[in-house]
């Protein structure tokens, strides 16, 4: 866990040299990803790294626990409250479903991360994990719309295991894994299946050794990492020559 | 031409069965590249192309051109006007320089392209070409954060030839090139070259051969190149094992 720790912080640190940049701005939900990318980023950046707390029709406890943890790691944060301007975005949308709705409120999210890139010249850091990444549990140009992904080669179960070693409170490592994209979601619900098993199956998978497991879940899992190939790449482009 | 025209209308409606979707859905500005993929995406999948038009404290005779265009190739559209969400989006940032703003309009039409692709399961297109592309002229996850790119391996020039080929109408084609980011924008003096020079600085970095050319106008092009890889890639993970 301490080599990983300090790799990550390594990475951030050269990655942010490489491009030039002044520092990095990440978004913190109060979830136990985005809390294990904050404190990594300020050890590796110091107060150059920023964590913005965007509510947005979202649990308020969460936003208290994003706070919670800046305090207790010394990492500096900024709340911008988007009920607003997502009130005036599903007004052009009146028939939206939750799940459109969900991915809108995660891409408004990417705006505004970008926004403060711009301004202080920062790199923005995503939280997404391996899981989320090769399922592709993630809204393209939303969460996924970033320049690095520092935890983006560990399993969800992994992360957790780090945030239990850098000390992170047990509220927020026990809890129920959700993307919040609407009131009530679940990781779990959502994927069909819990991350323990999903990680287990997607380390079996990328080992090329499934037949331990139920076929029923390999073949899902194998589709979901098919069909979310397109999140992974930038955009094709018609060769013509 | 025509060889062109067909490869790309092929490749649209070929990527569009790949990915199961039921068609694209494009950003129509009044500009002479996303009329050249209107038309092309017309051409490929008939009332399957929805072009959207969404005018943003732009010049209203903009949207006149790309309905008018709409009209004579017998392009489907919807207009959804942008001002109102623009507007509130700009209260959260009042310090916002021109630049960042128009970062952030390209960023919301991405969003709002990406509502009616997830609720018509359609694909989004890009309407890029190879000369932005290449120079990173283009908005990370905004105006470059599209599903296909149909005529990203053909240069601004080449674009400007098919545009005619196809019969686009002179005031398309002739226009000022403008990313229309701000009021008054030109490419040409963001990028410091015309289109015309600047493909011809692009072809011959492509092949090796710069010497003819003017020593700080290949160093400056060769600098956007580089500086802009992050663009057009996938964000880079953080390689643990």
């Amino acid at each position: 866990m301490e080599d990983v720790r300090k790799k990550v912080e390594k990475w951030i640190f050269s990655k942010v040299k490489d491009a030039k940049a002044k520092g990095v701005v990440l978004g913190m939900s109060g979830g136990v990803d985005s809390s294990v990318v904050a404190i990594l980023a300020r050890n590796a950046l110091g107060n150059k790294a920023l964590g913005l707390i965007l509510p947005c029709e979202s649990d308020p406890n969460d936003s208290e626990k994003a706070k919670l943890l800046a305090k207790k790691f010394g990492i500096g944060t900024k709340e911008i409250d988007l009920t607003r301007v997502f009130s005036s975005l599903k007004k052009l949308f009146p028939e939206a479903d939750r799940k459109t709705l969900g991915n809108l409120k995660s891409r408004l999210r990417m705006l505004v991360l970008y926004y403060f890139a711009n301004k202080y010249r920062y790199l923005v850091l995503g939280t997404s994990n391996k899981s989320e990444l090769m399922t592709g549990y993630v809204t393209k140009y939303g969460d996924s719309g970033v320049d690095l992904e520092p935890i983006g080669d560990l399993y969800k179960t992994q992360v957790i295991e780090l945030a239990k070693y850098l000390g992170i409170p047990k509220e927020i490592v026990e809890e129920e894994p959700s993307a919040g994209l609407w009131k009530g979601q679940t990781d779990r619900e959502e994927i069909g299946v819990d991350y323990k098993n999903l990680d287990l199956v997607l380390k079996a998978i990328e080992k090329g050794g499934t037949g331990e497991f139920d076929r029923a879940v390999v073949d899902k899992v194998k589709e979901m990492i098919k069909r979310s190939e397109h999140k992974r790449y930038a955009p094709k482009v018609c060769e013509l020559s």
